[in-house]
C-alpha cells in the first residue's frame, strides 16, 4: 500500500505516525510545502514573545527523525500542485529546485490546514505586514523584530491568533492596538462574556479599536497606515492581519472534491472525501457540529490529530468514526484565562434554540485557603430539555479544569440538571466542597424547580422603565454605596426579614446583590411571604464588568 | 414543620440553609457539640501550618451570621444525647450548664459526621497525643506547638490526615515520622501509585515507618514514646493519631437505626433512615459506591454537601436522590497533588472484577511550552466491556484537572475507549492537542483492537525467569547506561530495523522504554515483522519509582 499525504503537520504528521504503527510495510510520503514538519503552530506566537526561546522547541520532529523512527519520507519544500484522481497520482513540485513530478497513491490524505484570511485591500502584501500561520512566517516576524526594534503594532483581527500575538507583542515592550470590524473580541464568546477579556486586554494596556472597518495599509515613515472606514488611520511600525483563517483547499477544489463552507473539504464520520482513496483531516475539513449537529469549521489542534489518526484507522483496514468537534478551547490572556465549550447564547439563539443560562462566579478554591481567585461561568442549556449546549469560563486558576468537565459532561450528553450530581475532587487548594460545576447544576435544579427565577441583562431596559415592579439590592450598605444600579433600592438581606414591608406588595421584586447569590437568598425569603421575585443573573459584579 | 439537625457542619449546616430557602416558615433548630458551625475540616491541617494563619477562616458562619441570615437557631455546644423516635423528640445537653432538656421534631437529620478512630491500645488518652476532628482539637494541637515548641511528631496513620498534618508538621520545620500497619500510605491508590507518594515524602524528609505495628503510648522525657509489636519503640515531642475515621453514630444505634458497615446509618436513595422522619447524611451513613455498587463509607465533603441539599428537598415535599459516592479525591502532597476516582486496580480486583489497566506518563501541558511536568497516570477499566472503573493521577499541575475529567466520564458512564474522543480545551499553557485523558483512551482503544499487548510489573519475576522471551529494552544506549532492569537487552528503538535479526525469531519479546511510548512503537515495528510483543506498562520510569 502506498500513501501519499499533503501537510506534514497536525492531521498529517499524524496520521503518518499512527499508519506506520498499523502497517510495517506500507509505503508513506509525505509532502509539507514548508520548510517544517510537525511543527507547534500553537506555540509560534510565544516564540515571538521569547517565552518560547529556543527555536527547535517548534518542532516535535524532524524530517530525518521521522524517517528513523517511522521509515516516512518526509518530504519538506515540496508543494502538491494537483490531483488526478481518475489515475491516482498528485502532481508535486519541489520547491528547492522547481521541478514538477508525478506520485501515485492507493490511498491520499489532505491535512492542508488553513490559511490567514486575506482581505482584498489596498496594501496587502506590502512590507511590515505579516501574518502567521508557519515556523517561517514566525522567524519572520521576530527577524523584523530582532533587526527593526518596532515600537507598534497593529493586529487586524481578534481572535485567538490576534490575541496572543497581542500579549507577545506586548509583553516585549511594544504598543499594541488590535482594531477590527466586530465590536467583541473572541466570537466564540458571548458579547457579556467578552466584555471581561476586553477589561484584561485594555488593563494590560493594548488598545483596542473595535467597530472599526479596515480599508486599507500604506507604506509610511518606516511604517505602516491602516486605513480605517470613516476614520482617522492609524499608525504603526507592524502589522499582523489575523481576522481569522480560510481552508487551503484550491488543490481539493481543483480535484473536483465536493466543497462546503469557505470551501472546506466535505467528509463523512470515516474522514472520507466525495472521491474514493481520498481522505481529508484538520483545518480543511467541514465537521458536523457536536452539540448542533450543523455543519461547521473548527480550526483546532485536538480535533486535527484525532481525524488524522481515524483515517490512519481505515486505510489500514479499521472503522474508527469521527463524532464531532464541540469547540472547546483555551486562551491564556494575560493573567487570566479564557476558555470556552459547545455553543454560546448568541449562537443558540441564532439556531432557533430556546436557551437559557446561568451566570455564577465562584472561587478558584475553598475561600479560606490562600490564593483562590474568582472566576465567571457561564452555563447554556436548553430551556425544557435541560440539554447542555455550552459553557464559557472567564478567570484565573481552575478555569480549563472546569471546562473540561464541562465539555465531558457535554460530550457525554449529560443534562444541565446533572452537573449538580458530578463527584469532583476536593480538597481546600483545588477545589470547593461544592465545585463551581456542581453549583451551576445547583442553581440550574433551580430553575427547573422553580425556586430560582431570573433576569438578564438584556431586560435592564425594560425593567429600569417599569413602575410597576419594585427593584432591590440586597448587598450591604457599603457596598451599595460603592456603586449600584440607578433606580435601585438598597435593603441588605440580613435586614430583609425585619424591612419587608418596605417593599411593596403586590409587585414583582427584581432583585440584585453582587454574584447573584445573596439576591437568590432574598427571594426565597420574599417568595416565601408572597412575593414574585427574579434574581439578577450575574450579579452586580457581573453588570459593572459589561457594561462599565 | 419543625426541623432538627444533630451537627452544623457539611451536612447539617447545609441541609440548614437549604430548608430555609425552601421554606421560609419551617422552624429550624441545629445542635452543635462543639463551639463551632460551619467549619472548614478541610482546612484545619494548614491551620496548624501557618498556611491559613486567621483563625476567623476556619469558619464560614457563626451561630449569630447564621441567624441573621437564615433564621435558624444554631445551638453550640449542645450536644444530643437520645433520640426518642416513638414520640419524635431528642434529649439534649447544654454543655455550658449540663442542663438536659428534650425537644420535639417533625423532621430530624442527623449529620453527626465521623470520628477518629481510637485504638484500644494503652497510653491512649495520655496528654501530647491528639487526634483532629473539630476547630477546637485544631486550636488544641496549635497551643500545644506554639507553648511547647515540639521537635518532632509521630503520626500514627498514613491517610490523608495523617499526610495533610504530616506536611503542615514539616513545613513547621518539625521531624516528623508516619508509622501505620499497612505498607502502604493512603489506600485509595494501588501499591504501585502509592510508591510516588512515599518517594515525595521521603524527599521532603518525611520518615517512614510501614509496615509496623503500635502497641501503645508512653509519657517519656517530655514526650511520648510509641511502643511498636517486636521491634524498638520510637520517641517524639507529640503524636497524632489519624489512623481513620469511624463514623459517630452510637446516638443512632441507640435509638434503633438501621446500622451497616462499622456502625454507620443505613439510608435508602433519599437519605431516609429506617426510622420514618429521621434522615441522614455526611460521613455518619453508609452509601452505595457509584461504580461498584457495594455499600461503602466514603468521608468526604462534597458528598456530606450534597446528600444534605437533598434532605432538605425531600424534607420540603420534594424527591431528590443521592445516586452514590465515586470516591473522587485530590490531596496536595508537598510539591506534588495525587488525585483518584473510582476504584482502584486492587479493590477491582478484590470486587472479583476482571481488570486491566493502562499507565501513561504524559505532561501537564505542551512539552514546548515552558514549565510542563510529566504526571503518572492510571486508568482502570473492566475487561471485555471496557467499562472505566477508576483512575489515580499523581504529579504536579493539571492532576486535579484529568481527575475531575476523568470522574465526570464516569459518573456518565462512558466506556474507557471513549475516552479518546473526549473534546477538550488545548492551549500550549493548559494541555497537549493530545490531551492526556485523551492519551489514555488511545491506549485502551489500542487494547480493544488488539494492537497493544501489555505486560505489567506483577509479570516482572516470572518473565525474568524464563528463558523461553526475549527482553528488550529499547531506550537510548545512554538512558540503558544510567540504570535498566536486570536482564534485558539494549537495541534502541530507531536502530530496530536495522538490527531485528538481533531478536531471535518465534520467542515472545518482552519490550520495556522510558515511558512505553517508545516501545509501543518498537512492538508494532516487531508485530509488523513477525514477532508477537508485550509492552511494558508504565515504562522504566514507573518501574524505577516503585522498585527503587
Ligand atoms: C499561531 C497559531 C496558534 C494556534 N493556537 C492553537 C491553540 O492554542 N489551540 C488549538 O487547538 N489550535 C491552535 N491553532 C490551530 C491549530 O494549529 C490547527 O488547528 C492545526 O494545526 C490544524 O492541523 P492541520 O493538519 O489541518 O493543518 P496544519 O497544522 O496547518 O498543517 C498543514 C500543513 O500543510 C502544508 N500544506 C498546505 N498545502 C500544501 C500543499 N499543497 N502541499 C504541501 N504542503 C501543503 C502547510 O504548509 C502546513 O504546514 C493555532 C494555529 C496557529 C497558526
Ligand atoms: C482534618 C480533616 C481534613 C479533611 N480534609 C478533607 C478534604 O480535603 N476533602 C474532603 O472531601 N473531605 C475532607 N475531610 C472530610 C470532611 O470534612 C467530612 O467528610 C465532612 O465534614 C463530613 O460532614 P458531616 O456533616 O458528615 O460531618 P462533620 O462535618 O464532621 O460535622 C459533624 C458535626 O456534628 C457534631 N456532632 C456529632 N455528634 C453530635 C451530637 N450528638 N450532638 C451535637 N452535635 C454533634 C460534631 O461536633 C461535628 O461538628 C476532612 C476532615 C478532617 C477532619
Ligand atoms: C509529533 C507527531 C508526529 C506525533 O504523532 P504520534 O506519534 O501520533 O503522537 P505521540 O507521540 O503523542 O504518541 C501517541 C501514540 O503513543 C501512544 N502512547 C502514548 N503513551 C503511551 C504509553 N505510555 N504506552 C503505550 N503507548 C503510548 C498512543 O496510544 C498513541 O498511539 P496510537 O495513535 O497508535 O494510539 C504529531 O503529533 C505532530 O506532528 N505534532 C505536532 C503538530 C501539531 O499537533 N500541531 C498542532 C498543535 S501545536
Ligand atoms: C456555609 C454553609 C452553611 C453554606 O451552605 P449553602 O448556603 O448551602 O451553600 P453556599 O453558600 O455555597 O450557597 C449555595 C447555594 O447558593 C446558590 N447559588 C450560588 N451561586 C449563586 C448565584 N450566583 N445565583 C443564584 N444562586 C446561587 C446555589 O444554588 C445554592 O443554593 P441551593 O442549595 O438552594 O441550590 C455550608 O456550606 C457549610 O457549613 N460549609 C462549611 C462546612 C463544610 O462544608 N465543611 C467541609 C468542607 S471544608
Amino acid at each position: 500500500m502506498k500513501v501519499i499525504i499533503v501537510g506534514g503537520v497536525a492531521g498529517g504528521a499524524t496520521a503518518a505516525a499512527r499508519i506506520r504503527r498499523l502497517n510495517e510495510h506500507a509505503e508513506i510520503t509525505v509532502f509539507e510545502r514548508s520548510g517544517y514538519i510537525s511543527y507547534a503552530n500553537c506555540g509560534l506566537p510565544y516564540y515571538i514573545g521569547d517565552v518560547i526561546t529556543d527555536p527547535e522547541e517548534l518542532t516535535l520532529q524532524t524530517p530525518e527523525s521521522f524517517f528513523k523512527r517511522f521509515r516516512i519520507n518526509m518530504k519538506i519544500h515540496h508543494e502538491v500542485i494537483s490531483i488526478h484522481p481518475e489515475r491516482k497520482t498528485v502532481s508535486v513540485k519541489n520547491l528547492e529546485n522547481g521541478e514538477i513530478f508525478e506520485e501515485n497513491y492507493d490511498k491520499l490524505i489532505l491535512s492542508p490546514g488553513a490559511k490567514p484570511t486575506q482581505p482584498r485591500l489596498p496594501g496587502v502584501g506590502i512590507d511590515k505586514l505579516f501574518t502567521l500561520r508557519t515556523v517561517e512566517d514566525t522567524f519572520r516576524i521576530k527577524e523584523y523584530i530582532n533587526k527593526n526594534h518596532p515600537k507598534s503594532a497593529v493586529l487586524a483581527g481578534g481572535g485567538f491568533i490576534g490575541l496572543e500575538l497581542a500579549e507577545n507583542l506586548r509583553e516585549l515592550g511594544m504598543d499594541v492596538t488590535i482594531v477590527q470590524r466586530p465590536k467583541q473580541l473572541m466570537n466564540p464568546f458571548d458579547p457579556d462574556m467578552a466584555s471581561m477579556i476586553h477589561n484584561e486586554m485594555r488593563k494590560h494596556g493594548i488598545k483596542l479599536v473595535l467597530g472599526y472597518t479596515v480599508e486599507g495599509f500604506k507604506g509610511k515613515d518606516n511604517g505602516v497606515e491602516i486605513l480605517l472606514k470613516d476614520n482617522p488611520s492609524l499608525q504603526a511600525d507592524m502589522v499582523v492581519l489575523a481576522i481569522g483563517v480560510t481552508p487551503d483547499t484550491a488543490l481539493a477544489k481543483e480535484a473536483g472534491l465536493e466543497l462546503g463552507i469557505k470551501g472546506s473539504i466535505v467528509v463523512n464520520d470515516r474522514m472520507e472525501t466525495s472521491v474514493p482513496d481520498i481522505y481529508a483531516a484538520g483545518d480543511a475539513v467541514q465537521v458536523k457540529h457536536y452539540v448542533t449537529g450543523d455543519d461547521a469549521l473548527i480550526s483546532l489542534a485536538g480535533p486535527a490529530n484525532k481525524q488524522g489518526r481515524i483515517i490512519a484507522d481505515n486505510i489500514c483496514g479499521g472503522d474508527s468514526r469521527y463524532l464531532g468537534s464541540q469547540g472547546s478551547s483555551v486562551i491564556k490572556v494575560f493573567d487570566m484565562t479564557a476558555a470556552t465549550t459547545g455553543i454560546n447564547e448568541t449562537n443558540a439563539k441564532k439556531s432557533g434554540l430556546e436557551v437559557d443560562t446561568v451566570i455564577l462566579s465562584p472561587m478558584s478554591h475553598a475561600g479560606y485557603y490562600p490564593g483562590g481567585k474568582v472566576m465567571t461561568m457561564k452555563v447554556v442549556f436548553e430551556k425544557e430539555t435541560y440539554r447542555l449546549l455550552g459553557a464559557q469560563i472567564i478567570g484565573y486558576e481552575g478555569v480549563d479544569k472546569r471546562i473540561d468537565v464541562l465539555a465531558t459532561a457535554i460530550h457525554a450528553g449529560l443534562k444541565a440538571t446533572q452537573l449538580k450530581d458530578l463527584d469532583l475532587a476536593y480538597a481546600p487548594p483545588y477545589s470547593s466542597a461544592k465545585d463551581p460545576v456542581n453549583m451551576a447544576g445547583f442553581m440550574i435544579d433551580n430553575i427547573a424547580k422553580g425556586t430560582l427565577k431570573q433576569w438578564h441583562l438584556e431586560d435592564m431596559d425594560k425593567i429600569s422603565r417599569d413602575k410597576s415592579v419594585v427593584l432591590l439590592d440586597v448587598r450591604t450598605v457599603g457596598e451599595f454605596s460603592r456603586g449600584h444600579i440607578n433606580g435601585f433600592k438598597n435593603i441588605p438581606v440580613d435586614e430583609l426579614r425585619e424591612r419587608i414591608n418596605e417593599i411593596e406588595k403586590g409587585k414583582p421584586v427584581y432583585l440584585v446583590c453582587q454574584s447573584g447569590l445573596r439576591s437568590y437568598i432574598a427571594s426565597r425569603i420574599l417568595e416565601g411571604n408572597g412575593y414574585e421575585t427574579y434574581n439578577f443573573s450575574g450579579g452586580f459584579r457581573f453588570y459593572d464588568a459589561v457594561v462599565n
